[in-house]
């Protein structure tokens, strides 16, 4: 398996990247929640490859076809499949591929995992492309959180050597929110976005990529959600964020920078706030014991440089068992960053609709 | 649910800091695997506090009593429980937790989860405590695991601001693996050991607490094992590590080191070494599309200060709902760190485990 | 959830009968398994409903388009995703339905569970129609099964009083297995099927429906496979044949025929025939504590009448809260039972699947 | 695997009956539910041996000692571990089994399954023994169901050829319900429970067993429990009844009597009842679309004559690949009837608690 995920949802991913279709099935979406597709295509429009600095030239109409449940504009509760049509495909760039696997890519490993049978073309199944179907699936899933005034919002926190503002981890303003939900290029510090930009069109003219950090934040979160162990917050949302390709690494709160903190920094105090009970500091990143305190929850990722660049480089050649070269052809992102944000930022809904639909905190049945 | 982890594997952690036992019941462990109980019970006393500088005092005798699932010395195939009972209880340092939450613990966002019916005492069920069946149930899966001639191994990569040197991420020897299994302070770096020894007094001599990394790696994976997307070593690996209390963030190679990298940096080129096709670097970990390369898969874990510090703390009165302050008594470590080692080096065995049983990188049936 | 099935497999079916389209995403199917469509084909047109006196006339193309999964004619390991669009609907038939829900139907607990957001044209996603991709599904299972020599078959065992000789369960013999599969009408006994067809004819006469019992086994099964208590063969074919409408009860071996039974003449006594150890009856089943034992797995499922009839029938209005009449237009099978048959051999062919995909069996890793 | 079950409630079943103890591992139970330990001991008394004509004589205490989940007499929402010591072990008696498979029994497929490492003393993990377990678990979580005047009742429908009256399927009283959950020898007509009586004598004069069926129903379910295909009442409670040893066929309302019924006579008519909305009739035994219809789900078991006979069988010695004969030494139940009604009566709780436990019937979140 490795495609599906999810407990209360149970979601899989399907397609190929030069297949005929890409797409995703959901069983266990509630019934009834509207189906707001503006919403939903401005989240795809947000992933697709755009004609800006970082982006490819792929024409991705990107249009979802959604097949089944879905009646008179809300879901019905059974099973939705939405499907994306492939179109735009130069399958002849990747033909060397199956002797020669890309450095970094899934081709190596991919091929002794299907003992050669996998679709190389584009990546086949391992190809960011297949974050389509999940930005898809996740702009459904905050639908549903919306009820609930719970949000998902992502930026850019860092591209190579450049730095932009972190979350107050204690407080994210709607306006905020609203701002980077929005923005084609989502940072808090306008002066690091600029200087991101043109890190890209370095990375371009090396025929190079570059790596970065996306910071996510889900705010109106209840307490008490979550559970210990294995399926508390942390557990969950790791184990879809990793399912996203370039993905090496997950923090929650204030992360690795635990490890240069003695307790008495580190200790989120309680207070009253408004008659209610709050922490003053968020380190914990809104989770305690695997459950929410009702603090925003916070988490960054580690996405590597995309491994396809232009530059010449050395491999392997798995049928003479020899060292060769490889060019990588065709039209690659310098860096996938900026797109990875709508995808984190609605991943992120995947996990806590799953989490929302857990019957917990409750005594009763 | 939350306590209960894996598909191939079905292991559930169960028992509270200050009830009547700690224990672990694992449902689908192979038959005739030989039980080392030198081993099992080496790798519990690595767990175990100690006289040493950095651990409490509390007497512990964490003898598992093996109830099932073994007979003659051989695993059966059928589940295998085993319990640790608790003897050294002081509940009554404890007594005001369920009205005083302790900052950064899980009373608070317990009391809320499970309408204050938890265990409060020592922490319940989110105790540290509850570690222990965790290194029980990964030795156990590291004999299973031996003989295909996997190792998992972890060493103190951080305490504080003292870093120890990294893993060769494309080569650990036998021979360090197997001091480092050994070792009752697990460094690569002397000097640096010493250099966290200090810490820790100094920590404990202002009643406080310090966080650190682990460095973890997993040796002799063959290649192909592991599945795209949310079935990859990462996504599994995580779901079950963040079910350690105090683990915050989590990398996997060079992580979030790519942030500040260039593809052409960043990109493992393929060689033949020794006939065998093999990544001259290893920043990727080991793994590629969710996929295991057959290098060692090498991860970090940030894990906070130990919350339970000696110092007066601020927090709320949640009947009162008013703000009040709190010391929190008892015998806590200084740093859970070096206790956390054995801990994630057993666990990680726990998800190879699971995914070794897994029937995959075989087209036939 | 509930539309998703299995552990090693993880199939979920989807779609509505008069939406866009039915279909199956499956992840977990072995790559490198060739596609015979022709098989494939046959299994769905067996499915299909026909000009005999037993069927509709609806007219469904049913032509199953592959959308991911497979390459070059076989399957990549990938998700496999099919789609078959629907055509032929005369939605108008049904408008009353969300108010008076039809007896013996899910439209009165679908209204509940899902609010009155169901899709309740034709049935939604309860509709028979929703087996044609289970049938895709299992058929495709089935051509894995295949490299192994296991093979499913099932007959017609009983209409209404109309009796069909039983399998010889120690024995199914390869011409018996290729001729039931071959038949458009299957039955042991041809005397018993010409009789069944009179009672067609008299419940068509009637506007009426009448029930049945399919008898399902499964020839070639190794010796060892399944599980203990929860995961045993019964288990696993029970948790699935019981989503084909209509199923209403399954059996395995001799089944409710053991109540009148004393253990002497139940028991199976175990010999040796060509060097293999076998049971010299098969009472069991196939099956000894949930694990094949290598005779042929056999299980029978009851089937109930089709609850669309012709007649009037009494049913209540949801919205005045009043009793009324009903009579259901449209076109409806008088007995579904010859059309479950297909969907019970392949289905069948699903849950062996799984189990053969359980890395059990076996003491090393 | 084998011995877990559920989704929302996770259970292992652990133990052998020769070994140290056995035992259930629960996660996932509600907090805050009251531990009524006098209802729990009655019902595993219900099941333990007794000096009755149809049972063993096997001594055992069977007291559940209830190890974590538990504080001050609650539920705290962590996992409840309870183990039941074996005391009265006669290994002896079954010191031949590892070569000579008793007919019927798992021996063999254990033998191959596990690869001979089993623990074949007295059945091992497939003994009739773990159903104490099942029964301390079903008890809890009947304790649960209370609270919604959710009740669970079975009693002996069938002896050999001695039938018992069965439910009236549209209407069970309380009366009735008490009645037979406190009978020693739970059946509607006094008269056939005082025949079944003499079979029993015939039995164990003959040194033989009989089967039976068994018939429970469950009262009090809401409507708009359930789930549609593969989570329906009917799927998730066969899914858990085969795991209890001896089941051979289960079916609802009518079962394989639908097979001999027109539609016309087998439709459900829906009508107003006390301004309710309710079945005329109850055929489908409470489940329509594998969704509770609010009426009576009632379900029949069929149990085979227990293995274990005094009469000399026929087998073969699996190590010198011969036919041999062997004798069962040991004390067994001549009918395992009477004792499977409680383990099916609670059994049936543990499936339907974990439905209530499902988030549905609601469209917000």
């Amino acid at each position: 398996m490795g495609s599906t995920w999810g407990k209360n949802l149970n979601i899989t991913i399907f397609g190929e990247s030069h297949g005929f279709a890409i797409g995703v099935t959901i069983d266990g979406f509630p019934a009834g929640v509207e189906l707001d597709t503006v919403f939903i295509d401005k989240q795809m429009a947000r992933r697709r490859p755009s004609s800006s600095s970082f982006s490819t030239k792929r024409k991705e109409a990107d249009e979802a076809e959604i097949l089944s449940g879905i009646k008179d504009g809300h879901t019905t509760g059974a099973p939705i499949t939405a499907i994306i049509r492939n179109s735009d495909q130069h399958s002849g760039d990747y033909e060397e591929m199956m002797r020669i696997p890309r450095p970094s890519h899934a081709d190596y490993t991919a091929s002794i995992r299907y003992e050669n049978f996998h679709d190389v073309r584009g990546g086949g199944h391992f190809s960011g492309r297949l974050t389509a179907p999940i930005v898809f699936c996740g702009a459904l899933c905050r639908l549903a959180l919306r009820r609930s005034q719970i949000e998902t919002v992502a930026h850019i926190k860092r591209i190579y050597d450049v730095e932009d503002k972190p979350f107050d981890l204690t407080d994210i303003s709607k306006d905020e929110i609203l701002r980077l939900q929005n923005a084609s290029f989502p940072v808090l510090d306008e002066g690091a976005g600029a200087s991101m930009m043109l890190i890209f069109e370095t990375a371009k003219e090396k025929l190079d990529s570059v790596g970065g950090i996306i910071e996510c934040a889900v705010t109106g979160l209840p307490a008490g959600l979550g559970s210990p162990m294995f399926e508390g917050i942390e557990n969950k949302i790791s184990s879809l964020i990793f399912g996203i390709p370039a993905v090496k690494g997950i923090e929650f709160g204030t992360g690795f920078g635990f490890a240069g903190m003695f307790g008495s920094e580190a200790n989120d105090p309680f207070i009253i706030e408004n008659e209610k009970i709050r922490a003053k500091t968020n380190n914990n990143g809104g989770i305690l014991g695997g459950i929410s305190t009702g603090m925003p929850v916070v988490f960054r990722t580690a996405i590597k440089p995309t491994p396809s660049i232009g530059q010449t480089q050395k491999s392997v050649d798995m049928v003479s068992h020899t060292e060769t070269e490889l060019s990588i052809k065709g039209r690659h992102d310098p860096c996938i960053v900026p797109r990875a944000v709508p995808v984190i930022e609605n991943a992120a809904a995947i996990a806590v609709l799953d989490m929302m639909l857990e019957k917990n905190g409750y005594s009763g049945i």
